[in-house]
């Protein structure tokens, strides 16, 4: 059960919020880090709820390139955009102003047409899961018409072969929407 | 099965988005509106998906002004946050610049220690459902402690006495967080 | 000396902030107001410093509506930008959780390739100054380049014929950039 | 007239961008980069231009912890805030989705109960300066009064003594606001 991922660098810990079996091979974090702005906090003396999704953007983008590409090309490039489609958080402590935060991002599923994100963002210092949560996305064009992942970023996602025979019941679904 | 919540004036469409039971009495939407910003568009030509919990919370504010108090009155005055624990949001179409959407929140569930919001955003020119989602809270007070909702908050977000006994299970579940 | 823009409701009050003479009878405010949502707060308790200038740029989208058209449609229909080239602010007073707003927005001048807005913020209620600034734009297409204002606009602006004169030296300037 | 501050490594370069004469000594610049975030652009497809003040509060964050002390605890423990009282940025250049932007602030000016900071914002990659700012800022308690910046801070900010003198006219001129 290799990853599928050549650059991953994260074994993913054997802790209790990563219990989940990944029978695909997506069981690699990528990492990056941000330090909290004072625009991100509230008057509750903590980061605003709304800002972690900035956040799981930033690595999101940061995966991206450790997968040895830049988003951006492919939005300009290959007229692929990564739509967002869902978005959940569970927050567990409030990061702080000026904390120092690890992004902990994963591709979770890979289809050719759609891509779950999940993610842990850390307190640097301490080692403390802040807040973890998942994204998922619909793959477009630039006029938001849903397409396939162009071929070069399937295998750099770990879409599966198996996942061809299921992709026109994967397109049904979408096109239901 | 009458309304707990005296001040609703949005009786629940019989819609497919609101075709779940809401047995106790949660069946209430309050009604808001913005005009997008244009600083809430991206580089997609669309709203940002950071931005709609930004809506939600503007939501529930707004919530609680048409249930009759001010939330910043019950921080100062009652030492109580409704601090958020857990987000999640659909998106289902894009919002656009410059349009007025229609921010509908009701309350799913409350009880002592926890309530959580449902909303959904509406292009209001079109009536279009754009996306809907949920937010779970935990009442804390200043120091991020959790604590019961003050008495007289306990009506107008329609806590049943039936949750009064099951509200040590409740404060269990949370302390073990 | 009279106005040059017919919507204008708002006559300049005599005031120690509008003490400016305008010789060019951009002498009109125009109001929309804006609810302070609790993401724009900082951990100081008020508003964070730079959503000010969000708040501008609504004040500068309302007056283009009581001006009679609609800004998205100048950059969608007419292919014209209004692209800040420079902006300010001066804090007086802070802006806290729930003040209702009332930004008040004049265009202190235009000519055919350049605009600059002044605003006022105040808090509604007790009709206190809280900042006022400034922004200078300049036309440009969708590719960036400077352009002039279409014909359409420039009425409405309040371009006088005595700019088009000045125009191909105002030109030069911005060219020098 | 050698700079008091011991920590800088910026020797200001000979640019017409820093031709100013800083006699004070506050001649140097302290440096930190960030990368722009897809929620920072808007459908212009360039940053929005209220985001360039969060980068400015970043620079002004890293040169706090250059100068050898963390800005959060100058606010938890000494119990003074720098708040600002007016902003101005000039937009050169748009800054891109995914540029690696770096931050220059320098110290314009400190005296006991103000601070003015200067901003220079450059693409890192072209070093082509984008943006050029200034922010001044009033020392003051949590409850928002002016106060004199702790002893500690005036050799680090590098307030003269000299300004000790002029600090009975600059308090009349804060309190007259």
């Amino acid at each position: 059960m290799t990853p599928s991922l050549g650059l991953c660098y994260n074994l993913v810990p054997m802790s209790r919020h990563n219990s989940a079996n990944h029978p695909d091979g997506h069981d690699c974090f990528y990492d990056t880090t941000v330090r909290v702005r004072y625009a991100e906090t509230d008057q509750m003396g903590v980061v605003y709820y709304g800002n972690y999704y900035l956040w799981f953007e930033v690595g999101r983008v940061e995966l991206c390139r450790q997968l040895g590409f830049e988003y951006k090309k492919m939005e300009t490039d290959d007229d692929s955009f990564i739509v967002v489609a869902e978005s959940s958080c569970r927050y567990r402590k409030p990061a702080k102003f000026d904390d120092v935060l690890r992004i902990r991002t994963r591709i979770a599923e890979a289809q050719r047409r759609t891509i779950r994100f999940a993610y842990e963002i850390y307190r640097d210092e301490t080692n403390e899961l802040l807040a973890n949560g998942e994204t998922f996305h619909v793959i477009c064009d630039r006029l938001g018409r849903p397409k396939s992942l162009p071929e070069k970023y399937r295998k750099l996602f770990g879409v599966k072969a198996a996942h061809l025979a299921a992709d026109s019941a994967d397109t049904q679904a979408i096109s239901k929407k």
